[in-house]
């Protein structure tokens, strides 16, 4: 038996013969189970490609040669076989082990990553500065089918194939990204799996092949050209040599002598070579091979033995869940709601909808631009559609926002899933710039509620809403439990409410962190500090009537808002203030400071970056008596 | 004869015979090459379309079938065909015709745009409406061969593709989009193009198909391979085949007869069909068919029988001239500096540098996505990558800024062309958001020059700098004309210039509205009221110990932007004014209201918008004395 945390590096599997590797890669698997059963993580994914990670680090020589991991969630045996292994008992926890390549944690990680088609892009900015420099070290980006058909994967597909570079592109086929993938390229991928598998049928072509006449004349040019054409067929992967790829394939991700074999060509080749490599998601632990709608993608702590999932404490409903399910009691009644997710039915729990009104439905795959921009294309022709989308995959979308939804003001409800930290995934995935994007966009409504009562009615409030786009943020996880009214009820477009009453002070916040402002209006009052509390639901347009009043006060104001604080929703009260005040009133922000939040639970988070009650608590008395004090000057 | 600027509806075209469609061809041609040789516009890509929109208008009936022009520059035919000749003469002028389509001017525009590579996506929102909607209507986008190498689109096709969805995607390939193409795609077009050209030698094909012999047995499934494996050669356009889609062509855009019995066949047949038209840019007029990189894209005033453009009265250099010189120089020195552009050579003025360093240059096509990662991967090995890309275009890469660029903190140089107002172009191209979008990704710094001199400078500033990503804003058009320096000096990050001192007030702004600020402080220096301005050439990090300075003074502060208010430059001053001071001095904020703005020329534009030196100096004036008024109240 092994012991994986004496790994230092990767070299040691260059000695290594079959049966070896084949050990090395069952040790791997369980240490993976074993480890995951407790922290939770990308599970399926790295569970496929255990061998295909063993077979390039034996191949290449890392860090020499790039492997690059796209999306970067599948990389946890590459951080096993880079030395990591002893760190996993922290995987995806605060100042723990990252669950995607970091630079700062192995010179292995060359390139760091969390949102998915990136890889290809930068493979080619690895290669022309190799090319440039004359050096000859291999650059191997690893993509998913899924990350295929993003966008960004597709223009570097085409730009690779049109300049020939030198890469081998390791195509990872597991017929699922995060939910089963959907697009004509998965179909293309489907009829290259199925035929010809492992080049069997070669033979028997290049025997029909030769009983073809030999013709002459004017047919000798047509002649050539249904050669030309029966080598597609030998040489397969026809989508891939037509973007000016060698299309090598497909070959079993999980065996290691089809893997070298296929390896070793790719490396005497020059150009660029697509290898389709097809790999089981979730191979050797049955529940997650057994996964068919991507449960098992990524996953908390489980049971190893039956599979089952350490249930959630929480009773409430999941946001994802009680937004679709509003959404979905909604298009009951109104035929023109179409629901539509960027590859992210499960997680934005869209499955019920998808089933009700399995026409009204649209997962697009990967595609976050051309999710947004469909749904302005259906608001062109008066249907209501709802885009179900996380914050930071909206991050992707931006222009389509601007240009195609905003700029020809639509009728587009827009679901911003996991706005706010959103903890384990860490920097790539925190939703906390999605204010500071979408504010400046002229005719956008931006919203979040405070529990979910007010988010179903503000549901209601979007569909009921036809002079533009509307977005609702809602954070990560479960609700808090509230009541639910039967009827839903539209809220005022730009009007705040009145939490709690005070006079010395007042603090405008939304959202998460609305918990956190009454708990410390409450400390205050304890200690004869009476603080106003306002349910910001608006964060466009304000609600410049209750801003009015608030600012003929004088008094001292905090804005809370667990978003990033340059251009997010303080930014714009004081702008309004100036705008509107002779004498601006005292403002004080608290938010997330101009960096980017790594991986941690959110409470670990918040607390680092000074965002706590007690610390609201402390803020607040001390922006008070700083107030008090600076009258006292005049 | 025909009056164009007598048409009204485009339904007139239907009884037409063919005689008459070529006069009709004949009249809009002569109609457009006089209008804009007075006006300017995009001549080429409208020349080549004549025949195309006329047959589109024949064959279906808009607006309730859609036909949706990517990009949009090149629907003044369609503008002409449905009723708008008589305003050519303001195209592209302050409340005049819009040089893009917009559903404002006519019901037969159907959606709006200006960026490329949208109508996939909106034509797919299009078509999932009508077919809930249960109605039969044609959904006609008409794309180029450029944008269709954009991420947005491609994603469209592999979703289109998959749906199978009822639609006639019209290919309009005129080898060019707005510089030569690039990209695997195109030599996937170009193959098609010399291939088959019309079918003809598809008897040939069939003849040698015959003599196939027969095969029995576990043969026969090879044979039958074999056999789909011609098709695709019958078939050709396997690459759109295999996306799911029929494709028919190609045909000669500009032939009548070709283009109506293809339209008609394409409208009986089910499933996304892609048309591939060829057209020539500029047919019909001798210097914008004869050229190759893109200089009759779009153009300004001409003189008809030479072809020469009216030159600019400006001796000074260009921006994007200036810029990419001085890239040039220094890239001699430095062999790790690397160019790219997305499908800008021309615009970006790159095409010295791309003869000097051409493998150092990179033209990736449309595709901002991959450019700024491909940008990020040179960086992590160590190059100079300088990214040329237009304001209005960055914003297609906002994530790749933020998630690759920023996030890895990788020493980027973006060059950030028109940034600011750009005038005629209009809505879909102001330059006016980028400081809103990038303000809030830490690691990032933002420049922008007062004048070329500076502007130069900055160029050796952002080379120099090796602490992450840098961005340097410059305007649309030319420099002033000032003295140049010999010698490049860099410019220490984050530090502000004073140009002009005053205690009375103070103007804080950068870029294109210096000259305002000075212009206004001499007026206003002669009503005796003495205003400091300061050229805040770094927009982050911000000159804190010049605004410390300046806060404790107390004096009314006025920030001055050609670009958005909310989260802008100003508010990045008021946010820090909130931050560090007990009391907030008096700060007002000018620049780009909440509203997208128009296309005009841009003095027109500002003076619309209230920022011209009379509305800075009348605002100042207004500031200083309700300030005063407002302490005498203390």
């Amino acid at each position: 038996m092994m012991d994986l945390t004496e790994i230092t590096s990767p070299s040691f599997i260059k000695k290594l013969d079959k049966e070896q590797m084949m050990e090395l890669a069952e040790e791997i698997r369980k240490f993976l189970i074993e480890k995951l059963s407790v922290t939770g993580g990308h599970i399926g994914p790295n569970l496929g490609v255990v061998e295909l990670t063993i077979a390039l680090h034996r191949h290449f020589d890392s860090p020499d040669d790039k492997i690059i991991w796209d999306v970067g969630h599948q990389a946890y045996v590459h951080k096993i076989l880079t030395g990591r292994a002893c760190d996993f008992d922290s995987l995806r926890q605060f100042k723990g082990l990252c669950g995607f390549p970091k630079m700062i944690e192995s010179r292995h990680d060359v390139w760091e990553t969390g949102h998915s088609s990136t890889s290809l892009s930068a493979a080619m900015g690895m290669a022309i500065a190799r090319d440039v420099k004359e050096d000859s070290n291999y650059i191997i980006p690893v993509i998913g089918d899924g990350a295929l058909t993003g966008g960004m994967a597709l223009e570097a597909l085409n730009h690779i194939g049109h300049e020939k570079t030198n890469m081998i592109v390791i195509l990872n086929d597991n017929e699922m990204s995060i939910a089963p993938n959907v697009g004509a390229l998965h179909t293309v991928l489907g009829k290259l799996r199925s035929a010809g598998k492992y080049n069997t049928a070669k033979d028997e072509l290049e025997y029909i092949l030769k009983k073809i006449p030999a013709v002459g004349g004017k047919l000798a040019a047509a002649a050539e050209r249904v050669k030309d054409s029966l080598k597609y067929l030998l040489v397969s992967g026809i989508f891939f040599e037509e973007l000016g790829f060698t299309y090598l394939g497909p070959v079993d991700g999980h065996d290691f002598n089809e893997l070298e074999r296929n390896l070793q060509y790719a490396k005497k080749m020059d150009g660029p070579i697509l290898l389709h490599v097809v790999t089981k998601k979730g191979k050797g632990y049955r529940p997650a091979e057994d996964d068919k709608i991507g449960t098992w993608h990524g996953t908390g702590p489980y049971k190893i033995e039956t599979g089952d999932f350490v249930k959630s404490s929480s009773i409430a409903p999941s946001w994802s869940g009680l937004v679709a399910d509003t959404v979905r009691k909604i298009a009951r009644e109104d035929h023109r709601v179409i629901a539509i997710t960027p590859a992210m039915p499960v997680g934005s729990k869209l499955e019920s909808f998808a089933e009700e009104f399995p026409e009204r439905f649209f997962d697009v795959g990967i595609a976050e631009q051309h999710a947004t921009t469909m749904a302005a294309g259906l608001a062109t022709q008066g249907m209501k559609p709802f885009l179900a989308i996380y914050s930071t995959f909206l991050q992707r979308a931006y222009d389509q926002m601007l240009h195609d939804v905003a700029r020809q003001n639509l009728n587009v409800f827009i679901g911003i899933d996991r706005a706010g930290l959103v903890g384990a995934d860490g920097e790539t995935h925190q939703g906390v710039f999605d204010i500071a994007f979408l504010r400046h966009m002229p005719n956008l409504v931006i919203m979040m509620p405070k529990d979910e009562n007010e988010g179903q009615h503000m549901v209601k409030t979007a569909f009921d809403y036809d002079e533009g786009p509307i977005a609702m943020r809602y954070p990560r996880g479960n609700g808090q439990g509230v009541v639910m009214d039967e009827t839903l009820q539209p809220i005022p477009i730009g009007s705040w409410e009145v939490l709690r009453e005070g006079t010395d002070g007042a603090i405008l916040t939304f959202g998460t962190t609305i918990p956190m402002a009454l708990e410390a209006a409450k400390l205050l009052f304890s200690q004869g500090i009476h603080v106003k509390v306002i349910n910001a639901r608006f964060i466009k347009p304000l609600d410049t009537a209750m801003l009015n009043e608030l600012f003929s006060t004088g008094m001292p104001i905090l804005t809370v808002e667990e978003a990033v604080l340059a251009g997010g929703f303080g930014s714009a009260v004081i702008e309004y203030a100036h705008d509107i005040c002779g004498k601006v009133p005292p403002i004080r922000r608290m938010g997330i400071p101009d960096q980017f939040i790594e991986h941690g639970n959110v409470d670990e988070l918040l607390a680092e970056i000074g965002m706590t009650t007690q610390h609201l608590v402390e803020q607040m008395t001390g922006f008070i008596n700083e107030q008090t004090a600076e009258r006292g000057k005049v």
